[in-house]
């Protein structure tokens, strides 16, 4: 075994060859990427047809043939959220110099749960945090971490704000040994992650005070200052509240800086999820909306959502990184957490739930270099405005209607000329017709939106992370979208 | 804005140029790895220096520069896990395939949380979910998902094993509800995960039965017995038992078959933590040694260890999938997990605690057919044999004693001829130089390794994952590893 021949191991010659056909096979996909349907038509038996049913294989097969069939499978069967006319979720239109870092980082595979082993990397990935911690406008002496997303974005908050203000023992003793009931607040617009954590980590969903919105939408702080109050009197102990900076309904950013007063009140952890919208904050005409960002314990931003880094990443910045490291880390008298400190090094295991990480940080870094905080600044005034001109053209058009805009999302309805409906069965009629309109649209592969429930109204929802799209794209998504309309009220009225 | 100019579109031919050049540096990198430090010298504020204290830039920068620049920063500054004396930790030499499915993934970008999101991508992973059952033996009816790694897979299991076993208003109620303390069982010598996970999850460190050892390092099944008999008679609740199927320090796979019965007995979850271990299972001559497999409830394998996968890639195996669907997903009514169902959809974020999550699966689903399972049995079993052969030369020469050696995993000490030590004041002089050693050789770049403490002796720690790793390195590893024993020695006898 002087030399281990294996089916692993890749030639230098091999390695170029199989290289440049897949990059070639990948620049003709981008290139062509509009002329594309959004998303395959097949039905999951039918991918699943197209798959087959083998067993894992005894025998090996040439890395070449692999990839060029697998290639050619996801791009005939995938859905395209690079694709100029995907507006659904809140899933960006990946820049294609991440999809080259993913390429160098797995092929130096550092595993930067630890300094030492992932020496450069460890450092590129606390100047990115530094960096986001600039870009979105708090001091760059918030540490943090990449993570997978939002869910985990926030969880990590979540459970940092949760040794803060909990009892010191709960580490040893558990959530069972607290007699009071730690409550986290947030708006009823929040995402599912709250619901998520306060099952996960053991408090339950009845944990949670669902605070209702005001008429735009936000976050109603009268309520929520009371709530507190009330569940102080019952004996229960308040510890975070959770703003949110563009909720992925509506994109409507919560008073962050009336919560971030109420906090400061009553001694609570403030939590912003900006996972989809605080990028914003970077647009001068903008700033005022984010007011209070600044005083945050913890943020939760996903460079995959605004900033169009390929899957995945998210990012936990929080104010004082020790609250990180007392939830994460195992051993703190070892641990040297200053960041400002010369030569203090940063094992990332003990920043968060992960403990072997992977290197997504070089995606996010590069794309911050090549784009620049000017470069975001008009990307993403761009989508925003694009979401706008969807909004006015929508309010435009006889048989739609605007029915929010905030960020860079647009909500709208379809309603049918001379409908005839009133009150409660109008309202049914148009949610049956709306949500058939969004089901039947996502099938079409022309253009890929989701839906919104505002204010017991279905609606189309149209977030654009994406800077492929143009003017036209939107101008064209308007047809689409009433053509299918159209098509779908004759249907249903004749049933 | 019909077109949109911007500074994050890369063209067709610009894509070519550049990914051109960067397949020809990684296939140079990956071609001169063994000839290259296995790590640097350079200090964490060393490194500092090297990649500037800047601020977010401003103006954007020409993608090709930027990723010339990072691959010479990486290449030069960071841990080579793919070079063929690294035996650290357990991170595996990746396969290169690994990488250009992760440039792949990131161009088509799918996001895997959902199937409507990700059509095919979403049967990939199960049909890799489907070909890790197979492989390492257990029904092809487990159902999964993958995750980042060993902490996540196994804190996904934690969590539907309480699930299952804990009082159903648990999700309501939270654990402060719960009158008993929910209690689980694991060998000393499992990973720090469990400690994480208890803490997390909320349940408190104190939760955890560290159940101790026998001679042959296997969790002592008696005494596992008698403790959930104590826990039981103080009115506690055990819940689950983790049996180690590969110990991070010694390779020690627990006796499954006894560990098995016993929760069957007990009605307790059954886990095995086989995140780096378990692929041995695969070569028929250890089959014996992980007995008992069939039988666990759920099952922690890692792809990015013994599989060689890039990070990250870690997975979840459980027998019955509806358990992973109780646990995380927030509406089970309109959900058909059943993946036997022809058309069945299946959400991914309904099986863990991810929301977006990235296609994780294609590196592992390409690698498994590059190599196939013939090829597995042979890499692995070669890995073992290495770390047999280590533990070998290590005992034939006069300065070296091999501590144990399971699976891949050999541990190790330097003794120096003539030493006049005896006693606690022998043991305490070796440990201090074995120590001094380790942390010598992973400085000196020639090798790298790392350590584990077996019975109160610190000694050096190989673990193989690494297909690149040949005999002939094992015994100049021995030469390096003996030549700067003696010198740390003459050193520390001076002083």
């Amino acid at each position: 075994m002087d030399k281990r021949e294996n089916s692993i191991e890749i030639s230098k010659t091999e390695f170029q060859k199989i290289g440049y056909q897949l990059i070639d096979t990948i620049s003709e996909f981008l290139d062509d990427i509009s002329g594309k349907p959004v998303t395959t038509s097949k039905s999951p038996k039918e991918l699943q047809e197209v798959l087959g049913n083998a067993s894992l294989p005894k025998e090996g097969k040439p890395a070449e043939q692999l990839l060029a069939s697998a290639s050619k499978l996801l791009f005939d069967n995938s859905l395209l959220n690079g694709h100029p006319k995907f507006f659904g979720f809140i899933t960006s239109s990946a820049a294609p110099i991440g999809a080259l870092a993913d390429l160098l980082a797995a092929s130096v595979n550092p595993n930067v749960g630890g300094q030492i082993l992932s020496p450069i990397a460890t450092e590129i990935e606390k100047q990115t945090i530094k960096w986001l911690a600039e870009f979105i406008g708090v001091s760059p002496n918030y540490g943090g971490v990449l993570v997978s997303g939002g869910n985990m974005a926030n969880f990590t908050a979540f459970l940092a704000a949760r040794t803060a203000k909990a009892p010191k023992d709960l580490k040893e003793k558990g959530l069972s040994n607290n007699s009071k009931q730690l409550i986290s607040y947030c708006s009823k617009s929040t995402h599912t992650w709250i619901d998520k954590a306060a099952i996960l980590f053991g408090h339950g969903s009845d944990s949670i005070r669902w605070i209702p919105t005001d008429d735009s939408n936000k976050m109603n702080t009268q309520t929520l200052e009371q709530t507190i109050k009330e569940d102080i009197a019952q004996g229960h102990q308040p510890f975070m509240v959770v703003g949110t900076a563009g909720d992925v309904s509506t994109g409507v950013v919560d008073n962050l800086e009336a919560i971030a007063a109420i906090c400061k009140t009553n001694d609570l952890w403030f939590h912003i999820d900006g996972a989809y919208g605080i990028p914003a904050a970077v647009i001068p005409e903008l700033k005022e909306l984010f007011n209070g960002v600044e005083e945050a314990d913890s943020i939760a931003l996903d460079p995959h959502k605004w900033l169009y880094s390929p899957l995945e990443a998210g990012c936990t910045l929080v104010k004082n990184p020790k609250h990180l490291i007392e939830t994460y880390s195992s051993h703190p008298e070892y641990y040297n957490f200053s960041l400002t400190e010369e030569g203090g090094s940063l094992n990332y295991f003990e920043y968060g739930l992960q403990n072997s990480r992977g290197f997504r940080a070089l995606k996010v870094w590069l794309a911050l270099q090549q784009i620049g905080s000017d470069g975001y600044v008009k990307l993403i005034s761009e989508d925003i405005a694009l979401s706008k001109y969807f909004a006015e053209l929508a309010d435009k058009h006889s048989e739609l209607e605007a029915v929010t805009q905030n960020l860079s999302i647009a909500t709208l309805r379809y309603i049918p000329k001379n409908l005839d409906l009133v009150g409660e069965e109008r309202t049914e009629y148009l949610n049956t017709l709306n949500e058939t309109l969004v089901t039947k649209l996502q099938e079409g592969g022309e253009l890929f939106l989701s839906n919104a429930i505002v204010k017991e109204h279905y609606c189309m929802r149209a977030c654009i992370v994406n800077f492929r799209t143009t003017k036209k794209d939107i101008e064209e998504c308007i047809e689409i979208i009433v053509k299918a309309g159209c098509e779908i009220h004759k249907l249903l009225i004749q049933q």
